[in-house]
């Protein structure tokens, strides 16, 4: 059983914080917080006892690893902390906002990057796992295009873009992730955005929707189609397309329950919203592979490089949207 | 926290194991079963003590509540005996494969039968709950027909059959189960089987298809399909419908993945198969419902006389079937 | 070109008439009905000549082929008058509501049957053609079970069910011949009726909801599922299932489109409501066929004899609902 | 009943003269072609005369509009000498591969070009007329993002490419349209092509998969997606996106069948393939509509206007793909 401790417990720390909680392989050891009360709250409902400071968690010889869901501006020296203490790390994305400190650190954790993983729970989910998978196996035969749409259900608070680095470093960084995990490196990016939901996230500098093509080193186009509003939903589907046809992740119901009226004919409940509902499962599967490679049974399948190399497109798409111009991506050597 | 003994350690009994070893509100006190290597080895996994015999289990303090996933012929005498001493009791269908053992278990047990749920497992599956909710929310207005497609994989050795009471007693018992969670009582049954599957199954004196018509007391018919096997996988669908429309719950496939190729368009992967899988939620909420009942925090919603209703209506296809009549349900006073 | 005479210029004769009108292999010569300001309408729209009697149209030499669309107890001696005048007949069902006048007509037209259709248009619906094409392939191995869903949009008239011969006559006929267009010949039947939807069709003795069962020669186990209304349009499925699987021929909606709102996601347009739209192209493909058969190209795919067999069916829903037996159906010689 | 002339007898040529004779409002007077072997073949199948040139076509007092369906360098002079000839048109796309031809052309024929049509039939597809009249209703609020998903079952052969004008002219140029059909005016387009499914049509100077953002002037976000090939048919799709919600239309299948099997569980039958049966509905309802605009009765629904803002938005996809830069597009004053 590998004892764990949750840094940061706001709505992502929390789920991460139960979902610990309730593997068998995993015990929530401690929990921690800049404000006591949210981390008194979750040890009460989990059993995990409350570290009064960073340190005392990462003192803690019963924490092997640690789950880093704090602020962004944390991030990196929670991440090089953790390392130094020989926890291995589960690290929220992004990892930074500047691609220059992301690779500070990396100098710094140097081959400790391996135990170091970045939240892109997307990998996990089955269904976009499935469409990996029937990739690999040949299903469609090499992949030509991918279609990402990611429409979440509601925009944050107009303030809230201008410390997350925007839509391109907050939102669509989970898309560029997925768009290297279906489609490997990519080496072209442009990038069209437009505030079309929100004026006030105009105002602060930011688009609210965004359509994006970028180009692989395979040859394969793919698109990202994004909006931080959905009235139906938090829409979230992928389309990949080979020689030999296509294969599609489609929103996930509640239910199967269909409501045939005469004003209507179709699913009775909503699309699952939001990531918590949506992505349950991924969050459950990604704390199971964490434990794997903590053990050493498991390559890291969100490595610290694919948190970076993210990053790097979400740079690339801001450029290209402001210049109008395609970017090209230097890969990775 | 609800300490629980599980008693029979097969495959459904392993499954109420682990379900209780995972839920925050249970504890699983105890195992067991006469193959003491069965009981070992569900207690190793999840940290229950073995119960070497069912007094050891019914005599213990520290137990609440009985699951009960013995063979069916010890059913009757388990459940008076957990009653006698005290226990909360969940007992897998059928109570009995004779209408006056059940009968004479309600009258010795009395009022105790408030504590005695029996696992009718769907009734918590989401998907079919969510049809009740929409049907008693008057979506479709009063239900005037109903139709239950329920088919297994695959057949069972025809040897089961003589013990298992045969198809209507203890596969189309779900079904009879269903139709009164959402048409009510049942009146008037109407029963066709036929040997399309497995001729030992002929031989063995019961059939391995059938179509059911029911009355129910609201006026409504009822249609039930069952085969004892299908090819792709376990097929479990319901169709209600009335003036202002229809509800369906349709069959669920591992994951929303649509593949399109040259040859075929469709689900990738095909139906949830077999019922550990297809139920799996519904057994979770099983559970949860227990401790609610227990704690005396609900009605129960799978009742011992609902455990009575549907054997009974068994017995009226198994005779509907032998005579080629419709057979009039006694409704209970 | 086969010249056609259209008798009776009601809903379903205007049908045909536009549709033989259309059809590059057919002339529609002449239109009759009691009612001279209707005929005058078709023929207006048509190009047709408007006969004055039956006689005109039935000794007209450029008519080689007669459609009968009147009242059904002019049916049995317009099949004999057209008969002997040498046409092709295509009539509408049913043949009589009385078998033994059917049998009477039978035995007076002898082999001149084999050019006389009966309008069961559904054989020629593209998709349960599909069904019956993939059934013949054995796409599911030997039909096993068989459901069918048919439900009429709204109620007629409490006083059309009168002459109507009812439920099972005017309604069901469609149903017990897809049946036999699917199942082959049935021998036994069990039906169950109730009146739900409007209590004058029961205050005339009909019912208007059934649910039925019977038992093909092969062994196949078939379902019928039957309402006067329906909220959502005119429900006309098919489920065929085997041992290797299923086939599922679907209501079919007047586009493509989806949409997806905050309230519903699903289909945009209503089912196809009412016949003259979703058989629209059976219909077509029925004169088609017709076309084929007079001309010595095809053998019937919808007989008189199939005409028959399904009023016999009816007789035997019928008597199985009062009497609440399964009832055996001889078989033709 | 309006007397066409169709000039030009391949593959569309013929569809049109087919669908022409089959119109009750319309009459086919004369066909031609350069190979007189082919316009016989249409003549005799329809009934219309063969013209031996052009200019009889035109001078037949019964034809009162044309249909150009020749190679494309003819079209503007055709349409021109049809003008001048006080004919309707209904030019097949593009109208000229060359912008300034196409102007000369327009300030030729003056005010006539509210007679001329261009071949969108896309347009007049009941499911995306449908998308168009719901947008239009409100029922998603105002369009923010389209995607239309555009693919060929099969590659052209290459040497077609070089006198075709390219994807962007050739294929692209439909989605083009559908843009401005459902978003309006397009301000800004930005293309990427990618060579990867025949090396020829590469070397031949072409790409045959693209991915394509525009701007309308309305803000609204569009993307096309584009292959030469598709392994599952004529993929021919559109997504809408607005405040309120997604309308979707969907491919169309031949039949609603579904097949479930151990194997598969989806459509039994193909998505319908190739244009003339995916959209020969929409060809029909041109025809009808061409017959409105030259009886006054319509307004165009495809101009001489949005034919030449469809070749506008493919040479600017060109320029873009070459550039690697967004290309802003001039909006017609």
């Amino acid at each position: 059983m590998l004892g764990f401790a949750v840094l940061g417990c706001g709505r992502i720390g929390r789920l991460h914080a139960a979902t610990i909680a309730a593997n068998p392989r995993a015990r929530l050891v401690a929990v921690h917080d800049t404000l006591a009360a949210s981390a008194a709250e979750v040890a009460a409902r989990t059993g995990a006892a409350v570290a009064a400071t960073v340190r005392d968690a990462l003192d803690d010889p019963a924490v092997g690893a640690v789950v880093i869901a704090t602020p962004t501006p944390t991030h990196v020296p929670l991440i090089a902390a953790a390392v130094a203490a020989g926890k291995g790390v589960l690290c929220e994305k992004p990892i930074d906002l500047d691609l220059a400190r992301v690779d500070a650190c990396a100098a710094e954790i140097g081959a400790a990057a391996a135990r170091v993983l970045v939240g892109f729970n997307r990998r996990f989910d089955p269904d976009f796992r499935r469409v990996r998978t029937r990739l690999r196996e040949g299903a469609i035969g090499p992949l030509e295009q991918l279609a990402i749409t990611s429409r979440d259900p509601a925009p944050p608070p107009a303030g809230y873009v201008a410390s997350s680095g925007g839509l391109f470093r907050d939102m669509t960084i989970h898309d560029f992730d997925m768009a290297r995990y279906l489609a490997g490196e990519i080496v072209e990016v442009q990038a069209m955005g437009a505030v079309l939901v929100d004026p006030a996230i105009g105002a602060a500098g930011d688009v609210d929707s965004a359509a994006i093509v970028m180009r692989a080193a395979s040859g394969a186009l793919v698109q990202v189609s994004n909006s931080r509003r959905c009235a139906y939903g938090y829409d979230q589907r992928i389309e990949a397309f080979g020689p030999l046809g296509m294969l599609q992740a489609r929103n996930r119901h509640a239910t199967t329950v269909e409501e045939w009226t005469a004003e209507r004919t179709g699913a009775c409940d909503p699309v699952l919203d939001f990531f918590l509902e949506r992505y349950a499962e991924a969050f459950r599967l990604e704390i199971d592979h964490a434990i794997d490679v903590f053990a050493g049974a498991a390559d890291p399948l969100a490595s610290f490089a694919d948190g970076r190399a993210a990053l790097a497109l979400a740079d690339a798409a801001h450029a290209s949207a402001a210049s109008g111009r395609s970017v090209r991506v230097p890969t990775c050597g």
